[in-house]
């Protein structure tokens, strides 16, 4: 039985780099033929953007930057090369903002991680994520066809229904958010409904809690989880649970710090940034907003490519002190201005029904006076700055941190 | 422009029984195959299948014998030849009954009804069908991309979501059911949204009444019906509105007496009884429920096909009598036992709160003692005959017909 999707995922790093070095050129000069990419990547030189040492040079894209384009130049926002026109589908999700998507050739490779769950021909798959409006659905659509699988297009409601499909139907694996599985199979306990034949899930979209896990385990159905968005598709999955999220081999991730385009290095949380190496949609450098960590080594699977630790919250960290924003990229704004600084943090209380703000840097001996001095300027906010020794501040990818309760 | 989405649709009536003389074999033997088929059709020699007529002569599969066989051997009743494996899909509509679909091929024919209604490259069609369960969505969907619409699936609700998106997108085609379209319409009136764009509705799924069409041509939108059903895909379509509706290339219809497997003929009012010409799924004589009737002459728009009048209710005219089921099985029975009667319809009231069956034929001059006796053994119920001129009983499919009221 083949152990693997493709030839891909067991390359070699040598192998690895010269395909990213072929291709990064390609997806750069396919973005600059879109109006939104012709103006943020004005002047770069495709051929110069070999490696990923390359692409942190290139600028950032938000979400919220996304959102902001598509309201000027409906519905895409210029992104994509080929215009709206050429895609088979378009979504909406929550800002609002839309996403493009193609019926054909598994698309948001979502294929790749249902054969590491083990789905594929003879599979009947309960595909329990919403088709409307969102393309969750319709990834694991596409994903099942590249299998081979058998779908039942479910959604995430009607769940006695569901629960009534799966028996009769014969269904094999479940495809959804962790933890509506859960749900489905207790109704079908209470309807005495015999869903034994369902032995695999593959599930995204949320947090897989470890009890949860271990309970789908004692049913004897093996669950494994991927890292997915509605604008990038797979962007990694696990081979074995709890052993990292494998990158997608139709991605570039870099983890960098909060507020900069930075990587974090040495194993450190920061905030996950993929580039899309897709010709219909290339999106270069976008933020996801999570944050996660790459651990260290190669899976014991056999995939070689390097692997997420898993999502480790939100890099989302933009709060308001005393009505002001306090935002990340403020925060890099004031360690780049100082270079004594090498790391801040700041930490957001309430005392006395009052906003409190401290600002901590790393390493220790500072002058804190000139530190506060430019502090206030920044943030147009009054705080306290401390120094800490070099490796005191915490690592978990958060530069704002907000102590107050909002219970 | 193409007028025609393929020759198909312009064949004359001798290329029309030529096709169909040709396929018929092909598909009962394929039927065969499949273990259901192989029992209900045991004997008949596909060659012998050639026409409408031969046709006639096979057993009618009722929907409720499909949810017994599907109960029996799961999933799929033993009607797929190549198994419940070969398929993409498989849904769930209430009773329960699943049914199959592909992925690919445009395998519901809704393409074909598109077209008519001037959907193609260059539109957006908001899809407003549920993609959940039911696979009404998936059969708009593999239709759009057989025209090569880009489609926002979108599903049945959300709808102020649903209003942004359309504005936001620029969609330009509705696909749904009759009524939501002008829920959608009327909340983006509300919340100020322009959606001018969209001119072109393709509905289905429920009556469209006069006054709604009249409402949505004011506002610039063309709207047209198909009549499609879970098991069948499209199986009729307008392609002038107010003007019946033309079969679809890849069906055979036939318009019976509820109850029997006779053709009504001259145009009357009977049930919509089908055959799949598919050679994955092919349903022979598959009895809608529906009542319709042919119309006669051809439309103005070249298509050649024999077209329906619409909907006129439903068949299952199945009622109860004192606690007795009454069917229109024995009210074909009843008529095949005396050659004198060439129609009967049963009258059920309620007079100082007790039933009342009264059994109308025609034509006048019978023996009403026989005949009452003859009743009382078909429906194991006391009934009054009545004799009637020929032509008096009312033309509309109805050989039950249920006065008491019911509120």
């Amino acid at each position: 039985m083949k152990r693997h999707y493709d030839r891909l995922e067991t390359r070699s790093a040598d192998e690895r780099a010269a395909a990213t070095a072929a291709i990064l050129p390609a997806v750069i000069e396919r973005a600059l033929q879109a109006p939104a990419y012709a103006g943020s990547l004005a002047g770069i030189e495709p051929a110069d953007i070999r490696s990923v040492e390359d692409l942190s040079a290139l600028p950032i894209l938000r979400k919220s930057e996304i959102s902001a384009m598509q309201a000027e130049t409906p519905p895409l926002g210029g992104l994509a090369p080929g215009g709206a026109g050429g895609f088979d589908w378009i979504f909406q999700s929550p800002g609002p903002i839309y996403e493009p998507g193609l019926a054909f050739g598994d698309w948001w490779r979502v294929g790749r991680f249902l054969f590491a769950c083990g789905i594929g021909k003879g599979d009947i798959v309960q595909n329990c994520l919403s088709y409307h409006l969102t393309p969750a659905g319709l990834m694991f659509e596409t994903g099942a066809r590249a299998v081979g699988a058998t779908t039942v297009p479910a959604g995430p409601g009607q769940t006695e229904l569901q629960a009534r499909a799966a028996a009769a139907i014969g269904v094999t694996a479940y495809a959804g958010t962790p933890d509506y599985l859960k749900v489905v199979l207790d109704r079908a306990d209470e309807l005495g409904l015999d869903l034994s034949r369902l032995v695999k899930a593959a599930v995204g979209g949320g947090a897989l809690f470890p009890s949860l896990r271990a309970e789908y385990k004692a049913r004897g159905i093996h669950c494994l989880q991927c890292y997915a968005t509605a604008e990038l598709g797979n962007i990694a999955y696990e081979t074995i649970p709890d052993a990292g999220l494998i990158v997608d081999e139709g991605v570039i991730v870099e983890i960098v710090t909060p507020g900069t385009g930075d990587a974090v290095g040495d194993g450190r949380v920061g905030e996950v940034v993929v580039t899309l190496l897709n010709d219909d949609y290339p999106l270069i450098r976008f933020a996801t907003g999570d944050l996660s960590a790459l651990l260290p080594g190669v899976s014991e699977c056999g995939r070689t490519n390097m692997r997420l630790a898993g999502w480790k919250g939100r890099a989302d960290q933009t709060t308001k002190v005393k009505g002001m924003f306090v935002r990340p990229e403020q925060v890099a704004d004031f360690v780049r201005r100082h270079a004594a600084v090498t790391r801040a943090r700041i930490i957001v209380s309430r005392e006395g029904e009052m906003d409190q703000m401290v600002l901590q840097v790393e390493p220790e001996a500072q002058d804190l006076p000139a530190l506060e001095a430019s502090a206030a300027e920044i943030f147009k906010l009054k705080s306290r700055v401390t120094a800490n020794a070099h490796g005191a501040l915490p690592d978990d990818g958060k530069v704002i941190e907000d102590l107050r309760s909002y219970d």
